[in-house]
């Protein structure tokens, strides 16, 4: 059956790999689409990211794979479906609108399954689009009641990624922990600059030049995760930190954007707390 | 006498500043070549910078100016004379060569009086540009009493700043007091982030995809002064810290003139450990 | 009366023209809440925008101001009110979206009073927002009855300024002239690079490492007009011409978006094809 | 024997090309230090370049590659030597002296064989350097005498790329052919806008908002080789033509030693008058 799959491979490196790894696409008469791959000399780590295409059982190519790369290796034979997410949000509506006219478009490569706020300030936004909002304020709420009403809210939708579009509170370890590496949130500072609360007036008291958006994977540590992308704009001395915010939030929403790109298109590896982008 | 002068008034913001300054210009019939103002409000702050020829005294025309801004406000009547500058560096020659390429060719806006360094490599390349190189080692001695011998020698020389062109020794706070505001430091970082030492192994390690260069002047508190400059360039998981340190570098040299173009012109105010740069 | 307007003045440079200027706002006893002023020596043009406030009467203080201003110079009194804009738009989203996403955030500076479009497939999208849409097809007609239509009902429409959102039909020199320093596009390239018809392709086969979009005020000559705004992001040898154009469109309605603040906030000067952004 | 080298395969795209070249590496036991590969899906064409390292033999390396590869693909199997260049300059100094202090440091990946000037204003400079200074006036000649005398300077180095570093003469059909992609220029716009002479002045007279500059292979067209490295910077309206010189020589300096970094580490294919920068 003619298809198409994104084999992503991560191992310990060793000699070889890109010899046995493309003799099994050769020998099943695959086209490779686009291949790239990368190995970390001083971790001694392999990366490889294939995008194959022919006529072939997926089953037995992922076995074959298998066959040849390091048993502790991570193997994944992705079929290049739409994903689905689930976005989190607060009260600032550019970068959840930027992500519903992308949507709208059809170059989201993902479907929103639903938006979540702890305010019902967007509620008008997203009904336009005709996609399930929900509100859960967290008034006169401890963190871990209101979040434990967010979980509830979205294991019940079908999901791969938790998209967080300026949600302004700050999530609990456990729910972190719930959802390894499938939290994306955008935050708005050049990141380690100004980790917290409110970078922009942070960084219009340091008095910098330059200000911008880090888009990351959430963990355990606030503001710490591997970063997936990031971009910068200059500022000067003329804007107060309400312009800076203004300014922001052009880099913010598209640095998200981009890094949602990279992700639901699996051009993605995580190690060491760092990103790999292909 | 036909001359040229560049104003610059810092204050306390008042209404008329504009129109009483630019009245003593007029009533000398003085020509504004370049003008420049901003008001922080937040802070009730009025900053000016004029450029302006004609015929006038010096003298007169200061006190005249002072007699129409609060007693409390900073004045200088400058004349654009060549300033002049004393070096320090380690072992790294991008920085300090960008300036003696500039020097040469008459585009620093400064005269280099000496370039001094706690290591002797850069011997050779300063005394082919005929400036005096002053070799300090600070074996086998402390911060003190090496820091002693270099302030005796920088105040040998006749200058208005000092830069540091990649000067890798961490200054006491006796050296940066003796000379306020007269310190050009280029940090190897996007300040905030990455303070401290090795800012590339850091940005390597927190997997930014940005990494940047930082001119400021130096206060007390390390990497934390007044930021004069940044620029940043894209970075990517192919490149270990040595790559990013290599690519750095021309960020580096390039903010550090930007910087020294700044200062040496008088385009910059400092208050509230930020700057104003016209 | 309490109040606040925009004052912009542009006429042949003199002495005196900031303290002119400057004393009818204090003797006024107004508050100058921002001021920029610029003198392009080699035309001999001043430029000044300041916006004021306090108690007066703005026919009054028009007269004032007239009065010491050479009498070729071009005034302007402006009160800060929301300007209406009529959208133009074909089939891409992008750029009308970030307009819609700002516009209902109330970030827009403006109304939108229409969308005109020569294809239906926007319709759904405007609608949305409860914002009229015009379906103008182009079809079978020529390009001039077709212009006629959609200036008549341009005409029929309240509006201060047409914006172009990647309206991709050539205008007539008479329907620009209809409009003149009325109408904003934004064209796809870093111009002058990449004029005409499908920059992206033009940028992939020249194998450039950057594109660009560029924001301009629309005259006879195709994409000739004054720039208001510009800017890039680097490209490679992976991104075949539709993925430029994929990359390109978060450019375009950023710039689209800036320069559209800048031109509603009446902080633009436009001469000698160019413009003066304070 | 140990060592290692680089190389360079492009030709048409066929099934099994990464499979059969690395088979080709894995069977003599040879470490990839570093790969890259890339498919042009639209014209079908492959390129890959591969750093390996180990106990083989050259010629029988490269035996065995051509034995796997199309029979019309170009294949080059380079050792990692330094390479040596000669380069053209006229009067401007940043460019050859950002180059001069690169080598002086030893960061250049080059020797600088000889530097030849149309004026003789830059001797001093490369004099203080040590190396070669070559002095040929174009007075009174005809643009084709005095390339006569340039190309014999040039062939009497030993040289693998020609530098033109700010040369500001058109060159000759004829001496473009003698060296073919062996010429690198950098030209001081961001091409293709302002193609040739005085490209800041164009530049400002268009009123942009950005300027860069563009590193290329010099071809038969004037400024329509193939680009290697651009880069920009946000320029104003109180800029003049000579300020954006200014400040666009930093950009110039810049691009163009990275574009020369690329080219002196083989990292650099040309097709279709397009780079593949790896």
């Amino acid at each position: 059956m003619q298809q198409r799959v994104r084999v992503l491979i991560d191992c310990e490196d060793a000699k070889g790999l890109v010899y046995k790894i493309s003799k099994v696409f050769y020998d099943r008469d695959l086209n490779i689409d686009n291949n790239r791959e990368f190995v970390d000399k001083e971790q001694g780590k392999f990366f490889m990211r294939s995008v194959v295409s022919g006529k072939f059982d997926r089953a037995e190519l992922t076995a074959a794979l298998q066959a040849v790369i390091p048993e502790t290796a991570n193997l994944q034979v992705i079929e290049p479906t739409r994903k689905k997410i689930v976005i989190l949000a607060t009260k600032e509506s550019h970068a959840l609108g930027d992500i519903l006219i992308r949507h709208e478009a059809g170059e989201l490569d993902a479907n929103i399954e639903a938006v979540i706020a702890n305010h019902d300030s967007l509620e008008g936004l997203v009904r336009r689009f005709d996609i399930p909002f929900f509100h859960v304020s967290a008034e006169g709420m401890s963190r871990e009641v209101h979040e434990e009403l967010v979980m509830k809210l979205i294991d019940e939708q079908e999901f791969d990624y938790i998209v967080l579009a300026k949600y302004m509170r700050i999530l609990t370890p456990k729910f972190v922990a719930h959802y390894p590496l499938r939290i994306i949130n955008i935050h708005h500072s050049f990141l380690p600059a100004f980790i917290g609360a409110n970078p922009y007036k942070q960084a219009h008291e340091r008095g910098v030049k330059i200000i911008g958006a880090t888009a990351h994977f959430v963990t355990d540590d606030l503001d710490e995760g591997p970063i997936i992308a990031q971009d910068v704009i200059p500022v000067n001395h003329r804007m107060d930190w309400k312009s800076m915010q203004r300014a922001g939030r052009d880099v913010e929403k598209i640095v998200l954007s981009r890094a949602l790109s990279i992700v639901l298109n699996d051009r993605v590896f995580v190690y060491n707390n760092k990103t790999i982008v292909f």
